[in-house]
C-alpha cells in the first residue's frame, strides 16, 4: 500500500536518516513531524525520520538527505516508494531500561540491530544512553551488548599459531604515542599485533593522525589482515576497518551528550579488541588531574571490570594504571609527535615515551611468556636498543603502502612561531592535557599537521622569570594568533599557585 | 571574532535550529557534526546545530533551515555572522539530574530558558526527559519547573471581581467534548472561564478542532482576554495563545519518545491553567482500559499530586475521576462531534455528554459556592434545560468571530459510508478509544472534518448476528477503503471474547 514520490536529493549530512515531505501532504497522510517512514527503491529499503517543508518540496515529492540517498542509491527524479514504518520493537527495550529493568540478550540485540538499520532516532538513542547512565547494565547485559557490537561489524580471523596481542589506552593524555613503539617492539619479537587506533576527537592528534604522516591508515579489514599476516603488526584507523560498527554510532551520540557510562566504555573497548582478533589485551588507564579517571582507586575498580568482562568474552586482559596528568612527550601536534616517535625508535627521543612503551611491552610479555615484568621490560628494551623495533616500524609502514624513507628532517612544524616566557619564577605544578589540546587545535591541528606546541618545562621543573615555557607553531599568521588567543584563556602551564598571563 | 557566511535558505522544518556548513570548511574551523554555533544577523541572534554538506553548500556559505531563517529573518544571499557557541550551562543541570541529584530553582530555569532559546538539541532534551523519567522531580523541583514554564509564555490577567474557573481533562477519551458544554454553563452563571484546548495529537479530533467548525480558535492572548471580558468564556486553541510555550516544546520531544513522566504531566497541565489566569481548577482523570490511567487507585494518587502542587502554585484544584474506558459519545470525528454538541445544547444530544458536563459543573460550583455536588449538578442542569447554555455558547462563538447561525443540518459527515455488522451475537465487552481514533484518522480526520464513525452499540449492549455495529463516513472512496482496512486490523469493538472480523 506504498505511495510513490519523486525524489529531490539534498546533499546534506544529518547524522541520521531524514527525508522531507510537503507539510500539507504529510498531514493528509497522518504523518507527524519526526514520524518514521519506510522507503523502498529498486531492491533497497531504508527507514527515515520525516521533516516538513512548506514550499521547497512540492506535493508528490520527497526531499532526501545524504544518508538516505547513499543507503538507497537514489538520485533526484527517481521514484521512491513510501509507507508508514512500524514502531521499532527495540523502543520497548529502551523504555524497559529507563524503567530500571534488566534487558535480555534478544532485547539488547534488537537495540543494536535497529541502531544499525537507522530505525532509531538520535533522540531515542540519547534516551537509551541516558537509561544506561542512570540504571546501569549488569554483567549479562554488558556481555550481550559487547557481543552485539562485535557482530555489527567486520571481524578479523587469524590462523591459530602464536598469540595475538593488543594494547589500548582509554585516552586523555596528550602526545601519548605508546602504540607506535609498542606495536613494532612486539611484532619484532614474532607476535601478531593487529592494532586499530583512533583519530583525534577532542585532542590535537590521535595515533591514526600521526601514523598517517608515514603511511596510509584507511585500510579495509582484508587489507589490514594481509599486512598483519605479512609483517606481524599494523597501526590502522579503526573508523575505516568497519569493526564494531555499532560502537562508532553510539559514540556519535555519547560524545555531544558528554555521557560516557561505564558499561558502554567497557563494551566499546573490548568489542573492538575482540573484533581485531586479539587474545591478550593490555589496557592502559591513565590517571590523574585532567584525564577521565582522577584517582588510582577508581582506576583499580575499572580495571577489575575490564578483567572480568574480558574473561566472559574469552579475552585475557591485564591493566596498567599510569600517570596521565601531563602530556607523555614535550611535543604536541601531528608532525612534532611523528618526529618524536621516529627519534625514539632511533634511540634519541623523549625518555618518557620509550619508558612507557617498554614497561607496557614488558607486562604484555609476562602475559604470554613466563617472565617477570622486569625481565619483559629488559627484553623490550633490547628490541629498541638493537634497532629491531625501528626496522619493524618501517616494515609496517611499507606494508601499509607508505614510504620508509621518511627522515626526521622531513617532519618540521609550521614556520610561524611564538614563545611564551615565564612571567614569574617558580616550580611548575601542573601541565594540563585538555588545555594544551585546545590551544593546538586553535593553531589548526589535527587537520593542519604542522600545527604544534613544544614544551620546555614539565611538572616539577623550576623555571626562572623570563625563561621560555613553550613554543607554538602554525602555518599562517592568522592561525598563530588564534592559538595565542586560546593560550591566553586556556593557560595550560601552571606555576606553583600563580596562574600565568600572556601579555 | 565571528566569520561571515552567505546564507542559502532551505525551506525545511527540522524541529530544531539547524544549519549546514561545507564539510571541509567545518573541519578546518574545528566544528564537528552536531556542534553548536552562534549566529548573528542584523540585531538578531540564534544558536544552531551544525550539519555537514559535501557539495550543496560551498565554502563560505551557510545552509539555513526554516526555523533559523524564521528566527533571524534571513533570506538567501544575506550575510550571517558565525562563531562557536559556548556549551549551554543547563547541560550541567541535565547531567546532574541524570546522576540523581535534585536541581535548584536556578538550574531548572536555565534548562527552560536554554530550551526556549533553542540552545539545547533534541538529543539533549531527550536525555533530560529520560532523567526526569528515571530520577523523578521532588515537589520543589516540580514547582520551579511549573513556574519556569508559566514564565516562558504569555499570561492572562483578569480584574479581581469574581472567581476564574477552568476545567481540564488529562485526555485519552474519544469524543469527550465536555468543555464545550461546561464552559457555556459556567459562563452563563456569570463566572469567567478562559479555556484553552488542544488539537488532536493522536485522536480523531481535539476540542479545538471541533470548536473550529463554529468559529476561529487561533486567537492571540489579548484577543482571548477581550472575548472572556465580554462574554465570560472562550474555547480557543492553546497553541495559538503562546501560553506556557516551553511546555509545547517539551511535548514535541516527549510525544515521539512515548515518555510522559508524572512531574512533567503535572507541571504541563497546571502551568497552562496558571497562565490562563484560573483560580479554581477542576481536573478530570478518565480511568480504565485503553486510557493513560488504568485503575482508580493510580488515579487517586495522581489526583493528590495535582491538588498538592496546585496549593503551592496558588491554585485551588479539585479532581474528578471518571470512567474513560469507551468514547463519551457514540459519534467520533470533527463534524459528527460538533453536531452532537449542538444537539446536546439544544436538549437532544447524547445523555452521556450532558451528564458528564453537568456533574463536572456541579463539582466546580461546590468549589466556589457553598453548595453540595448534587445541588451544583441541579443548578447546572437548569442552565441547560432553560436554554441559557445554548445562548451563551453562541455568544462565545460570535465573540470569537464565528457564525451563530450554524444549524445541525449544516453539520453532515462525508457521503461515502460503510456499515460494519456483527458477525456473531453477544454482549459488547469493550469499545477501544485508541483503536477508534486510528480508524477515524485513516478516514482522514482531523484534517478532513467530515470523516467520522457512528457507533450503534456501546459497552454492555447485546447485539444479534447481522445487527449494525458501526458506520464509517468519508469524503472519498479511497479514504473510505483506507478506513475499512484500518478497521480490519484495529477491531475497535469487542463482543464478549470473540474478536470481530471484517469480511
Amino acid at each position: 500500500m506504498g505511495l510513490s514520490f519523486k525524489a529531490i536529493v539534498f546533499d546534506i549530512e544529518q547524522g541520521q536518516n531524514e527525508v522531507v515531505l510537503n507539510e500539507t501532504q504529510a498531514a493528509s497522510l497522518d504523518l507527524g513531524l519526526h514520524d518514521r517512514i519506510e522507503l523502498a527503491f529498486k531492491k533497497k529499503k531504508a527507514v527515515a525520520i520525516v521533516d516538513y517543508s512548506h514550499k521547497a518540496v512540492p506535493k508528490g515529492h520527497l526531499g532526501v538527505f545524504w544518508e538516505v540517498a547513499l543507503a538507497l542509491g537514489v538520485k533526484t527524479g527517481d521514484c521512491v516508494e513510501v509507507k508508514p514504518a512500524p514502531r521499532p520493537a527495540s523502543l520497548d527495550a529502551v523504555r524497559r531500561k529507563l524503567d530500571g529493568k534488566a534487558l535480555d540478550r534478544k532485547e539488547i540485540q534488537s537495540i543494536i540491530s535497529d541502531l544499525m538499520a537507522q530505525r532509531l532516532s538520535t533522540a531515542e538513542l540519547a534516551a537509551f544512553i541516558a537509561g544506561v547512565h542512570t540504571r546501569g547494565l549488569n554483567v549479562d547485559e554488558t556481555i550481550a551488548l559487547t557481543d552485539a557490537i562485535v557482530a555489527s561489524g567486520e571481524r578479523l580471523k587469524f590462523s591459530k599459531d602464536g598469540p595475538i596481542l593488543s594494547e589500548h589506552s582509554i585516552g586523555g593524555v596528550a602526545a601519548d604515542r605508546t602504540s607506535m613503539i609498542f606495536v613494532p617492539i612486539m611484532a619484532s619479537m614474532g607476535f601478531r599485533v593487529p592494532k586499530t587506533c583512533s583519530r583525534a576527537i577532542s585532542s590535537a592528534a590521535g595515533t591514526a593522525d600521526v601514523m598517517e604522516l608515514f603511511c596510509p591508515v584507511n585500510l579495509p579489514a582484508d587489507k589490514m589482515k594481509r599486512v598483519v599476516d605479512k609483517v606481524g603488526g599494523c597501526l590502522v584507523w579503526g573508523g575505516a576497518v568497519n569493526m564494531a560498527a555499532a560502537d562508532d554510532k553510539l559514540i556519535q551520540i555519547r560524545h555531544p551528550l558528554h555521557l560516557d557510562p561505564k558499561p558502554l566504555l567497557l563494551s566499546s573497548i573490548l568489542a573492538k579488541k575482540k573484533a581485531e582478533g586479539a587474545q591478550f589485551v593490555l589496557l592502559d588507564i591513565p590517571t590523574g588531574l585532567g584525564v577521565k579517571i582522577a584517582d588510582v582507586e577508581e582506576a583499580r575498580l575499572l580495571a577489575k571490570d575490564f578483567i572480568a568482562l574480558g574473561l566472559h568474552l574469552g579475552l585475557t586482559v591485564d591493566v596498567s594504571i599510569t600517570d596521565g596528568s601531563e602530556p607523555l612527550m614535550p611535543v604536541v601536534g601531528p608532525v612534532l609527535e611523528a618526529r618524536a616517535v621516529l627519534e625514539t625508535l632511533q634511540g634519541r627521543g623523549p625518555k618518557s615515551l620509550v619508558e612507557k612503551a617498554c614497561r607496557l611491552a614488558g607486562i604484555s610479555l609476562s602475559m604470554v611468556r613466563k617472565v617477570s615484568h622486569e625481565e619483559g621490560y629488559r627484553l623490550a628494551k633490547q628490541r629498541m636498543d638493537g634497532g629491531h623495533a625501528l626496522k619493524k616500524f618501517f616494515e609496517i609502514v611499507e606494508a601499509q603502502g607508505g614510504n620508509s624513507d621518511v627522515k626526521t628532517d622531513d617532519l618540521v612544524p609550521g614556520e610561524y612561531h611564538y614563545t611564551l616566557e615565564a612571567k614569574e619564577g617558580g616550580r611548575i605544578r601542573h601541565v594540563d592535557n585538555r588545555r594544551i589540546s585546545r590551544v593546538v587545535r586553535a593553531l589548526g591541528a589535527p587537520e593542519d599537521h604542522k600545527a604544534g606546541m613544544k614544551l620546555h618545562a614539565l611538572k616539577g621543573d623550576h623555571v626562572e622569570k623570563g625563561q621560555p615555557l613553550l613554543d607554538l607553531y602554525a602555518t599562517s599568521k592568522d592561525k598563530l594568533s588564534f592559538g595565542i588567543e586560546q593560550l591566553k584563556t586556556a593557560q595550560p602551564v601552571e606555576i606553583e599557585k600563580i596562574v600565568l598571563d600572556v601579555v
